[in-house]
């Protein structure tokens, strides 16, 4: 079965992220000043295939510990979809 | 009133997507050879003051198109929530 995962992986809330400082700066130069608190992450899509929904969600989990994310700095949620 | 919003940023489906692409190939060195077609691009979540959530729409969709998105490589989608 063919399945498909959406994954985002963000820096965890506690750490300082400065793309996302430099962005919402850069909001009140547009004129969207009302803008604020941006943090800026990753978002991964792919396809897999798997026996079923829990072995997907599996396959995903394993793939975001092992290289999609570093759980030291980021953390990740991903949704697993039926194609 | 308090809007959050969060914003997805990836590169045309017709675009090579060398990032995705390096992934897509250490998948297998990692035993997940069952994954593919791995694309990469930003997630963004942030804030926003504004009336009511027509208006705060318009304007994430506004930030997307000035600053956040580059439209002749990537497309957007967004979704706005009350907080």
């Amino acid at each position: 079965m063919k399945f498909k995962a959406e994954i985002d992986v963000m820096p965890h809330a506690a750490l300082l992220d400065p793309q996302g400082k430099a962005v919402t700066g850069s909001m009140k130069n547009i004129g969207l000043s009302q803008i604020n608190q941006v943090r800026i992450g990753k978002h991964m899509s792919m396809e897999l295939e798997a026996a079923n929904q829990a072995e997907a969600e599996q396959m995903v989990d394993e793939a975001c510990k092992k290289l999609l994310a570093n759980l030291i700095m980021e953390s990740y949620q991903f949704q697993v979809s039926a194609m």
